[in-house]
């Protein structure tokens, strides 16, 4: 039924399965790379080059022969955003085609760079040791040659020992000004820190190297705390009502991201006692159990976060197993459901300092919007509910392996399943997919019903009226016939499943909707929709926007920003100005409270339909799987 | 033999056993009770007032009668210093007359007091609840009514729970701008501390109440690392030799300081989590052990201490067992055994405010002795062994129950017994006493020799000439016959314990000189000797003065300051001016070493003799027990 393409990247060796005509950009990202595409893969920016290095993809049409040269083509390089495989293909994405927050991103942004410039440092002294003329105390001896410097309890306990057996030549680690560690010799190639994206669904770290601001390694592991419920909603209120819930939910967050460190560790070779600071980003109910902080405000009116401003502490505060005296950093919160994660996203993008109206989108269970207009910053949330997900869902089921990642209506239906199996299941990519490929058939009205075969307009191919299956007086479409299913049973887009996207949709459609409306907006206003968060790197724009979920504008100012969570946590790390630069944005970022406003009910009910008709309408190629 | 005679102290009912002719102030040090002496015992001042409930004491003499007039006497007041016991006695203390350092000793010095002021604050707030126009997250509601406050993570744990428990009316503590704890209601009251004297032999802690400044209970154990050698030095070379070393002493004193702890939370039935503040003074080696500071550095040339500035850390950084946020402070050290004790001894007594030239002197294995000259402080120690401690003394022992601590040779040989029972060796102060009784008579010449009895004067009565016993070409003299000893053994003074006594009495003495002379000082110029610690107040100044282990200055310019370490640390934790002013007097210290001084060498050498004669020779009574 699917005739789907392997596709090996280099050097990493990473293999995914993609539908032939899928471009490079889409395929790499399923493959977990997310390649720059600033001019929103238009082929203009030229940013996007990667170099096929065998096998067989669309010929290069005229955007890439102008932004590449005949030379550089006939070597195999192509832009991602244009290429498409079609056939088994290995491609080389050179470093400087990644997408790396902030430093990049800065090209078009203010212009500037993320400067490495950790807190902590590490600095090679040869200190004078004492004599009898000179009767300095071991902290003395430090002091005279640091200047005014506090030293931790943990750092003057070793004192006496390192001195000695190192003839006073040490390495003092210092976090701002407070010494927390000196070590015999000279260690100060050795620093390092991990910054943490602490999902609701997933928990992803990355060891950073803090002198050269390399990623050593990145670890990722589903959230443990998932067990005691799949949202934020019932965490909290596990947290509020059992007393044991609050300590149960943060020892199962925080042996998870000490899991991560040690596989970072593992992997990278580096020693833990080198570690010094551990970066935390996450929405706030997941920010506030790792800190060992009841969440139970969040459960009731006026819904008001525990803390807005950074939080620092020290890491055996939280037992976080990087080196016990190093820091730990909790991220800013702007509120109740707008948390660190989005904070980082808005640094990583640099939302602040677009010129255009922007939007930073981030979609899952619970949905953030934020809009940047005129330098001003505006977050809301919307509880978008677990359908992105892949639950309430029928047949839904997470973004993993033997999940419907993609449907493209192409003559008959085609699906891509993740790990290249039998598909088990359909996830929140292949959900928006379906819907969007059934609106565009008019399989699908746009008050989200299925038409009987009978209603279909003339042009809908037999193979794909054959797919509608009464059920009572509504009609569930077929997805995969149970032939070519892992469980044996079809997987069908159920009537209801449809409701529960609408829901979802609408949710997200809302928020924009008044955001952009109490800033006098029109979508077409918006200069840029910024998708951040592990979903919207793997939606596809164009259906997106066909089922409403994202605002009328052309795909080219719809961009892919990858994790920002982890990435705004990695410049905080490696950089005390974005510190103190999270900070600021927090604090200036307004916070809308849709939760209890009556025009966002409004709003909501209205959004819950489809849009009769999509931007680019009629499509010019159904068949256009793009990225 | 002893016709000893019983003495109750009132309100506490605390009961010793004395020679008659003792003076009340003696009895009362004997039973831990240190009476205000600022005049020194001359009878002057008038301050050290007590009042005999019942029994007999020597009658009132015209100073006497000339302090107190002749009702106040009539209704049984006397003054300690001159009232002696005769027969079993009931004496009532008035709160008053008990010596507490820093706000009494302050009447005589610079004129102030010690303002209770500590770091520790607690404030109760009604704080006010966020609202949908007022969406602040609880910790802005605590910075809304405290202002710029920094929020520990201890105190945001539960800050959201004991907000929405107590309905937004909390108790906010708070050391420094630091706040560690916000609990529900009004626990304003509710304020404690602890101060510690970590002794090389015995720890004494007292929990103070921050807000009366009150004491509200005091416990002591004997320092569990004494199973680890008497010393500092053997407790310094197994930290430096053992990799194991360190943490077993570390563990070893912080267990006892915690069920020191214990004793006093269930003395005084106050909560663990109310005690928010432990400050420490100790020698330097103990207070480095109890850090975890490796010791290392005072074995070794040139003996630098790993500080000299106070350290504060946080209680569960060492493990200290009071509210686990609060703060630990450990006293600032001079030098590697001028130490922390020390420091609180010199700001206990206000040694840098004395107008005449003064002397703090610490007799112990390790004497520390400062002197006071013109504002100007000037510290040094001496290793004057454990003879003082009993060690190294055939016969010796601790003054514990069953020490000899008094010896009078009263016609024949008067002793007392810690705790009124068969003698079982004789201690510190014992030795000195017998030693200076003997050096009266005649028995002892001033190169420490024991006579024959055949060469002793004509005056020396035959009960004690019958007690010098052939040994060998030398002889020994016996304290108490077997027949009267707890063992069945006798008890006799050995002419090499003699030989002990001079090493240690000369270093103490060589000590002092050399102090006095680099600053041009002669005995005499010295306004007051204050003596500090446990041992310094069971000495009798005059046969401490006849040996010449105290320069030849009149008994009432020398006083007994009791547990300085304890008042100083009581000091520092009730005040941070107090805190600031120990830090400063540390910096403002010259240090002497003298353990490679050649000058000192050659004191020391003539040190080791005793006087040839007392400042009031000849002794007028040889029967005055003084105190």
């Amino acid at each position: 039924m699917n005739k789907e393409v392997k596709v090996c990247f280099e050097p990493s060796g990473r293999t995914v399965f993609a539908l032939p005509g899928t471009t490079l950009l889409e395929v790499a990202a399923r493959a977990g790379f997310i390649i720059e595409t600033p001019c929103g893969g238009a082929g203009k920016c030229g940013k996007c080059v990667v170099r096929i290095a065998s096998g067989s993809c669309s010929p290069a049409g005229d955007e890439e022969q102008k932004a590449l040269g005949v030379r550089r083509i006939s070597e195999g390089h192509r832009l991602a955003c244009h290429c498409k495989v079609e056939g088994h293909v290995t491609v080389e994405i050179p470093e400087t085609s990644l997408f790396q927050a902030g430093h990049k991103i800065l090209q078009h942004g203010s212009g500037g760079k993320v400067i490495v410039k950790p807190r902590t440092t590490k600095q090679f002294v040869q200190l004078t040791p004492p004599g009898r003329e000179n009767m300095m105390s071991d902290m003395d001896c430090v002091k005279k040659a640091l200047g005014p410097v506090k030293l931790d309890i943990s750092a003057i306990q070793s004192l006496p020992k390192v001195l000695r057996e190192s003839k006073f030549s040490v390495t003092v680690t210092a976090i701002d000004n407070r010494i927390i560690d000196i070590e015999p010799g000279n260690t100060t190639s050795k620093c390092c820190g991990v910054a943490f994206d602490i999902g609701t669904t997933t928990l992803v770290g990355t060891l950073v190297d803090l002198i050269t601001g390399a990623d050593l390694a990145v670890a990722s592991q589903i959230n443990p705390q998932t067990s005691f419920g799949d949202d934020v909603v019932s965490r909290i209120k596990r947290c509020r009502d059992d007393e044991k819930g609050l300590g149960q939910l943060q020892e199962a967050v925080l042996q998870a991201v000490n899991t991560i460190i040690n596989k970072l560790l593992k992997e990278s070779g580096v020693d833990r006692k080198s570690v010094y600071e551990a970066v935390f980003a996450g929405n706030t109910t997941m920010q506030e159990i790792l800190c060992g902080i009841n969440p139970m405000s969040l459960a009731e009116l006026p819904f008001v976060p525990a803390f807005r401003e950074p939080l620092r502490m020290r890491a055996w505060d939280l037992n976080v197993k990087i080196n016990p005296h190093g820091d730990v950093h909790i991220f800013p919160q702007i509120g109740g459901f707008v948390g660190g994660d989005t904070v980082a996203g808005i640094l990583a993008v640099r939302l602040d300092q677009t010129k255009e109206p922007s939007l930073l989108v981030d979609v899952g269970t619970n949905g953030e919007i934020v809009l940047c207009h005129k330098g001003k910053l505006t977050a809301t949330s919307v509880a978008a509910g677990p359908a992105f997900e892949g639950a309430r869902i029928v047949n839904g089921m997470r973004g993993t392996n033997g999940a419907i990642e993609k449907v493209v209506a192409d003559g008959d239906i085609l699906i891509n399943v993740i790990g290249n199996v039998k598909p088990a299941g359909i996830c929140g990519s292949g959900l928006i997919d379906a819907t969007a490929e059934l609106l565009r058939l008019g399989v699908l009205d746009s008050t989200g019903r299925l038409q009987g075969p009978d209603d279909l307009p003339a042009g809908v191919p037999e193979a794909i009226r054959r797919r509608l299956i009464p059920n009572r007086d509504q009609y569930d479409f077929l997805l995969v016939d149970r032939a070519h299913t892992a469980t044996g049973e079809s997987l069908c887009l159920y009537q209801k499943d449809i409701r529960e996207l609408q829901l979802a949709n609408g949710a997200i459609r809302a928020g924009i909707s008044i955001l952009l409306k109490n800033d006098g907006l029109k979508p077409e206003d918006l200069g840029s929709v910024l998708l951040a968060g592990a979903f919207g790197n793997f939606i596809r724009r164009k259906n997106a926007r066909r089922i409403g979920m994202l605002p009328q504008i052309p795909c080219d100012r719809i961009r892919f920003m990858g994790n920002t969570a982890s990435f705004g946590a990695k410049m905080v790390l490696l950089s005390q100005t974005e510190e103190e630069y999270a900070a600021r944005i927090t604090q200036e970022t307004r916070h809308l409270d849709l939760s209890l406003d009556p025009e966002f009910q409004m709003e909501f009910s209205s959004a819950m339909l489809f849009p009769e008709q999509d931007l680019e309408t009629p499509p010019t190629d159904l068949a256009c799987h793009e990225r």
